[in-house]
C-alpha cells in the first residue's frame, strides 16, 4: 500500500530490457551515438516538431532549471503558482541556474488564470530599473494538486504571455497522465496551445531517470547544450537515457502506464467518496488525490503499513476526529489489490 | 577497433543484472531507500572510513564541480594541473557551482608537484583582497595524460595543502585504474595520504553512469545535500544509482575490471612500442596512451575504421610521414583482438 | 515642492566641505588612510559595540545586497515582508549577490510579527532538502510604509528568529528617522535588541552616497571585505566615502537632519489631517506620508509642479474625486513654505 | 614622495568644486537629472560616437565587470593578458558578475598579439561542449606595465576577433595617460580601432570615484542598466557622479591632468636612466616605471618617506646589491620637487 508517491515505484519492466539490449558494443559518447539520435528523432515525430529543439537529461528538476535558464534572464521574474514545484520542491534550483530570477507567485492555487497572469505582469512598470522584469511563464501540468489545465486555459494563458512577449514553459513531470485524460495530442497541449519548452517527464511514468527538455524554436539550441554540460547534466554515456526514452515511446508504453495510474486513482477516490468523513481538498483528475481523513483513520491505515504524504500535525496524538490532509499517489504499478486494501482499512 | 574513451564501451553485464534486480516493488526515493544505505556502508566500509560522508550523482563532472563547490569559496583559487579535465573539459562547471572560483595552473603538464604548489599559492599574498585567495587542491589520479601520482607523491602535495589549511580533493574518474596498478588499499591512496575528498568514478570502468562523492570529514554533509538537490543531481529513484555502485564493488568488479583495461593497454603499449616511427608522449602507467604515429599510419588505421583521439592536423592532407599525436583508451570490455589487429595495421 | 524620495535633495553643505578638507595629499587607498580608520572607531563608538565589523559602501543596495549574502546561504529564505525593499526594489540584488536565496514574503504588509515570522519558518520543514532552508530575517526599519517597529518589536521577532538559528538584519536606509522617533541609543535599536547586521544610512539624509554595513559578530570580516572587492564596491579613494561619514555624524548633524526631515513629514501630515478627503494609508511615523487625495486634487498639485509619487491611474483622466494614493517623503532639506505651499493647493 | 599608484592622490579641486556647484536644490534621482543627461552628451560628443550607450559607475572593477557581463556568457572565455588587472587583482569581479566566465591569459606579458590572441582561440574547437566558448577579448590601455598600444596593434587585435565574431573591451582606466601619448583623438583609439566598449577612467586622473562604461553598439543598453542596478551600482544621488565626469572634461582638465601625470614620470624616468643601478623592466611609455634599484638604494628611500611598490623580498635583510623590483606611478599632483628629491636619495 504505497502511495507516497509515483517516483517510489519500480520502472517498467520494458524499459530495463531496454537498457540491456542497449549494453550491447561501443557507442559514441556524450549523445553522439545512434539511441539518441532516434530519441530525438521519436519525440520529434511524436510532438509533430520537425524543428524542435530536444535534450534528455536524467531528473526532473535539471529539466525544469536549465529549461528556464535558458528562457529567463536574471533579473526578471518567473510566474508560476505559489504551490509550483519550482518554488517550492527544488531548493532554488531554478534561482542558482538562471542567476537569480525571482519565482513570482500567481493566483492563490495551483492553477493560475489569465486574469491573475495579466495582474502579476501589470505589477512591473516599464522602465523601472528595480522591480522584477517580466519574464517566462511556468505552468505545471499535471498541477501539484492533481488536476490539468484545458486547452482552452493554456492558450488563454499563453496569449496573455506572448502579448507581453513572455514565452511559457510547461513542467510536464505528470505529461502523460494529463494527456491521456484530456485525450489529446502532445502537438494540442504544447505547441498548438502556446508553449514554447516542456519538461516531458518520464520518470514517474516508467522510467528510471529520464526526462527530455523540448524547444519548439531551436535558436537557443547550442546554448542549451553548454548549459546543460555545465551543470554535469550530459551524461557520457548518454544511450542508457536514450534507451529509455525509447523504450518509454515505443508501443505506447507511456500512454498505457499513465491511464493505469490514472484508473488506479480514479479507483481510490471512488472509494474514498463513498467515506462520508473523507473531504477532497481537490478534484481528483489525474493520479494524485488530495483529501483530509481524520487521524483515527490515518492511526488505522498507519498501523496497516500504508505510506502516503500526511499533514497537518502529528499522527499519534490529539483529537482522533480532527481531519488531516492527506497526499495519495498512483502510479502505474501499484496494484488493485492494495487499493482496495487501503478502502477497506480506511472504512474501519 | 574502439579506442576513443572508456565512456565509448558498455556497461558490465553485472551491473545491468543488478538494475534489473533492484526493479522490483516500492522504496522510498531520493536516496532513503535500502539499497542507498547499503551502497553508502559498503563504500565506508572499502575505504575504511566510518565517518565518510558518501553521496552518488550520475556524472563525473557533476561529482568535480559538487565537491569543488563544497570545499571552495568564489574568491579562491582551485589549484589544478594545466591538463586538468576541471580546467579544459567541464564547460565551466567548477566556476558555475561555486560561483566564480578561479581553476589556477600549476605546474606545466598533468602532474604538478609540492614545489610548483607552495610556488602557486605564494603568488597570492596575504591580506589583499584584489588578488585569488589560495583555496582547495584539485589532483587527478589516473592524471590526464594517463599516469599516476605515488603515495609519497600525494602525501607532498597534501602536506603543503596542509600547511596552509587548504583541502585537496582528488579527482578519481579513473581511480580503480590507479588503484591496481599502486597496488595499495583505497585509503591508503585518500585519506591516508591527506585527501579529504573523492570523486570515485564508476561510469568509465562498467557503470552506466554513477560516482561517488566522498567526504572524509562530514562536516558539510547537509550542504552538500543542499547543493546535490538544487544543482537537479538528486535522482529521485535514487536505488538505480545504489545498485550500479554495489555491483560495481561487489566481487571486486571494479578491481577486475580496471586490471582487464589496464593489462589490454600495456598490450597495446608494447606492440607500439615495437614501432620505431612511435614516439611516446608520457609514459603509459594505466588504460591510456599518448603517442605519435606518422600522418601514413593515421590513415591506414581510420580506413581500416578504427577510433581513437586525433590531433595535430587534418588526417586526410599533408606530408605522409607528419607524426600526429593520438590518444588510445582501452576500457574493460575491449578484445584482444581489436588491439592486436589495431597493430597489424600500424605496423603496415 | 519635491516629496519625491529623500534622495532627491542636496547633500548638506557640512558634508561637502568635509569632502574638500579631505582632498589634500595623498593617502592609502582601499580603505587603508586614516579617514578611514576614524569613521569606523566613530562608528564604533556610536554604537557601543568595540568589536563591531565596519564597511563602507556607496549605495544602500550595496549595503544590503552584500550584508544579507554574508549572512545567507543560496539555498536559505531570506524572510523580509512582502513591501520589503530588497525584495521588490533592488532588481534581484540579494538574489544575485547570494547566489539564489529566495525573498520570501511574511506578513501581508510592511510590518511582520514574531507570530509571523515563526509561521514562515515552520513551512520549512528540517531534513526536506526540497524546500528553502531559514535563512536570515531582514527588518526595515524606518519601514517602506513610514512606520517603525518599537524596540519591543523589534526584540519579539529577534527572539523568534534566534530560537531558530537565525540571524537578523536591519535595513536601516532610514536609520536615523527612525532613531530620532525612538529616542534611544544605536545600540538599543541595533545589538542590544538581537540585531545582528545593519545597513547604516546616510544617503538619505545628507550624504552623497555611503552606507555603513555594521556587522556586531565580526567573525566574517575577511569574508565581507572579499564580497565588496569582487562586487567592485572597495572604492579606491575610499577617504571621500569616510569623509561623508564623518561629517555625517559629527555635531549630531545625522539626527538633526532626521529631526528636521520628520519635523517637516508632521508639519505635511498634519495640514493634510485637516482635509477630510484626505485618507492616510498608514500612520506617518517618520519623513514619509501614504495617502490619498482625489484626482482632482493631485491635478492641481501637478499643474502647480509638486513632485511626489503617485499611483492608482492616470493622472489626467477619470473621476476627479477618485482617491488616488500618493507617497510624500520628506528630507532635511525640504523648506517649511513648500509645505505650506502644497497644503494650500491641496485645500483647493 | 608617494608613487604608490595613482588612486593615491587627491582629487583635482576643479572637481569637488563641481561637487559643490552640484549640491542645489531637487533633482530626479538614479540618473534621471540634467547633470546626467549633460554627461552622457558630451561623453557622446566626445567620442563623436551619437548613438553610444553611457553608464558611470563609480569603481573600475565595477566598470570593467559590468562592461565584460555584458558581452560574455558565462561559458565563454574573456581573452586577456596574464597581467590584466581584471585577471590578477579584481578579486574575481568578471568572474561573479559574468557567472563563471573564464579569464584566459593570452601571450606571457602585459600586451598581446593578434597572432598570440589567433592562437588562444584556435585552443577552442568549435563544437566542442566541454572547452571554454571563444569569447570577448579585453586589452588594457595603459597597459599594467605603463605601456600602450599602437592604434596599429589595437586594429589588428579587433580584426582578429572580429573574424571570430568577439566584442573587443577596453579597460581605459588610464585611458587619458595613452591618448596623450598617442595624439589621437578618443574615437581613433576606441571605435575607429574596432573596440566595441570601454572602461572610461576618470577616478585615477582627477576624480573622487568615477567611470564611465562606454557601448559603442547600444544594443544591450537595457540589460546593462539592470546589471548596474541588480549590482548596487546605480547611485540615487547620480548627480554627482555626472558632476565629477563633467569637470573632468571640462577645458580639457582631463587630458592636462594626464599630460602633467606623464611629464613628471619622465621627469622621474630620465633620472633614474642616470642611474647605472637602475634597469627597467619596461619602457615607461606613460606615467608608471617599472624598474630595479638595489636593496640598499631602496633603504635608503624608504628611510626618507618615500612610498611605492616594492617586490622581490625583503627591505630590511639581504645583500645590499640585490636588484629588488619597484613600482612608481605619478598622478597629475605628485609635485617636481618630490621627484627631485627621490633622485637625489636615489643617487645616495
Amino acid at each position: 500500500m504505497n502511495f507516497a508517491s509515483d517516483n517510489c515505484g519500480p520502472a517498467h519492466p520494458q524499459v530495463i530490457e531496454a537498457l540491456a539490449r542497449a549494453n550491447t558494443g561501443f557507442a559514441r559518447s556524450y549523445g553522439a551515438d545512434d539511441l539518441s539520435a532516434q530519441a530525438g528523432a521519436r519525440l520529434r515525430e511524436l510532438f509533430e516538431a520537425p524543428q524542435a529543439d530536444i535534450h534528455l537529461v536524467s531528473t526532473g528538476t535539471a529539466a525544469n532549471a536549465l529549461a528556464l535558464a535558458t528562457l529567463a534572464q536574471p533579473w526578471q521574474a518567473i510566474y508560476c503558482t505559489p504551490l509550483a514545484h519550482i518554488h517550492r520542491d527544488e531548493c532554488h534550483a531554478p534561482e542558482f541556474y538562471s542567476g537569480g530570477a525571482k519565482l513570482t507567485p500567481v493566483g492563490t492555487g495551483d492553477k493560475m488564470t489569465a486574469a491573475d497572469l495579466a495582474n502579476a505582469i501589470a505589477a512591473s512598470p516599464p522602465g523601472d530599473v528595480g522591480v522584477s522584469q517580466p519574464g517566462p511563464v511556468s505552468l505545471t501540468q499535471v498541477t501539484e494538486m492533481g488536476r490539468f489545465y484545458t486547452l482552452s486555459e493554456l492558450s488563454a494563458l499563453t496569449e496573455t504571455a506572448a502579448t507581453h512577449g513572455l514565452p511559457v514553459h510547461l513542467d510536464g513531470a505528470r505529461f502523460a497522465n494529463a494527456l491521456t485524460v484530456l485525450g489529446c495530442t502532445p502537438a494540442d497541449m504544447t505547441w498548438k496551445a502556446g508553449i514554447d519548452a516542456v519538461s516531458f517527464g518520464g520518470t514517474k511514468n516508467g522510467c528510471l531517470g529520464v526526462e527530455a527538455v523540448i524547444f519548439f524554436n531551436p535558436e537557443k539550441s547550442w546554448e542549451f547544450e553548454l548549459r546543460r554540460k555545465r551543470a554535469g547534466h550530459l551524461l557520457s554515456k548518454h544511450r542508457y537515457l536514450a534507451a529509455q526514452m525509447l523504450a518509454y515511446l515505443a508501443d505506447d508504453l507511456w500512454l498505457t502506464s499513465a491511464r493505469t495510474a490514472n484508473a488506479r486513482a480514479a479507483r481510490l477516490a471512488d472509494g474514498l467518496r463513498a467515506l462520508p468523513e473523507c473531504h477532497f481538498l481537490a478534484d481528483p483528475q489525474a493520479n494524485m488525490i488530495f483529501a483530509t481523513l481524520p487521524r483515527a483513520t490515518h492511526q488505522r491505515l498507519h498501523a496497516a503499513g500504508a505510506h502516503y504524504g500526511l499533514n497537518g500535525g502529528p499522527l499519534e496524538t490529539g483529537d482522533p476526529d480532527t481531519p488531516l490532509p492527506m497526499r495519495l499517489v498512483c502510479d502505474w504499478s501499484i496494484a488493485e489489490e492494495s487499493i482496495d486494501r487501503f478502502l477497506d482499512i480506511a472504512k474501519g
